[in-house]
């Protein structure tokens, strides 16, 4: 076996590690992932969220909404009217995450079922 | 917005979602992810993974590849000699997940750098 030739040098796979390790620990945060998947189809509001991600309290849906919004993954819009009401979509960046997403459910399907 | 008529029927979503809910947090969970990405390039000794994972422990790391090899995605290789030496590998469930992994590192790369 020549794991040893086949290495990139440490340093690189460092620096290349750390950006890829605060995303998945980013998207693999409890509750994170499953409403990223469930935004992928197409923007919803608050309690459509909660309706598609089983077993999620109110207060966590919220807490998790926040911090995608302050990563820039989720935006939130307020649309006028009598009850105003709030919808919550994927921005590009979000929305750039759609392979990662969708390769997992694949794998999931194929090696967990 | 016709996010009505694009939805699959709830209890649909639900089931697919609680296979890959489980997927997501399992790959997400501390240091689990940037175990999966070095391994990707192939088998390595406990001190390789340790030393190309920035600041975990060995205990965590011991306890993450128990973690990995009780879900199949790891294994455990025992080589003979003097000194014995052990070394991981993923299976083909674990190489399985490199479209995840590679396409979460090229996101990470491009959206959060």
């Amino acid at each position: 076996m020549a794991v040893t030739e086949e290495k990139p040098d440490g340093a690189e796979r460092a620096a290349c590690c750390s950006l890829y390790h605060q995303a998945i620990e980013l998207i693999g945060k409890r509750w994170t992932g499953a409403i990223l998947l469930v935004l992928m189809d197409g923007a919803l509001h608050f309690s459509e969220i909660r309706d598609l991600v089983p077993d999620i309290s109110d207060r966590l849906l919220s807490e998790r909404l926040k911090e995608l919004e302050s990563e820039a993954i989720v935006e939130r819009r307020v649309i006028d009217g009598a009850p105003v009401r709030v919808e919550y979509s994927l921005t590009a960046k979000g929305a750039a995450l759609e392979p990662v997403v969708r390769s997992l459910k694949s794998w999931a399907h194929e090696w967990r079922d």
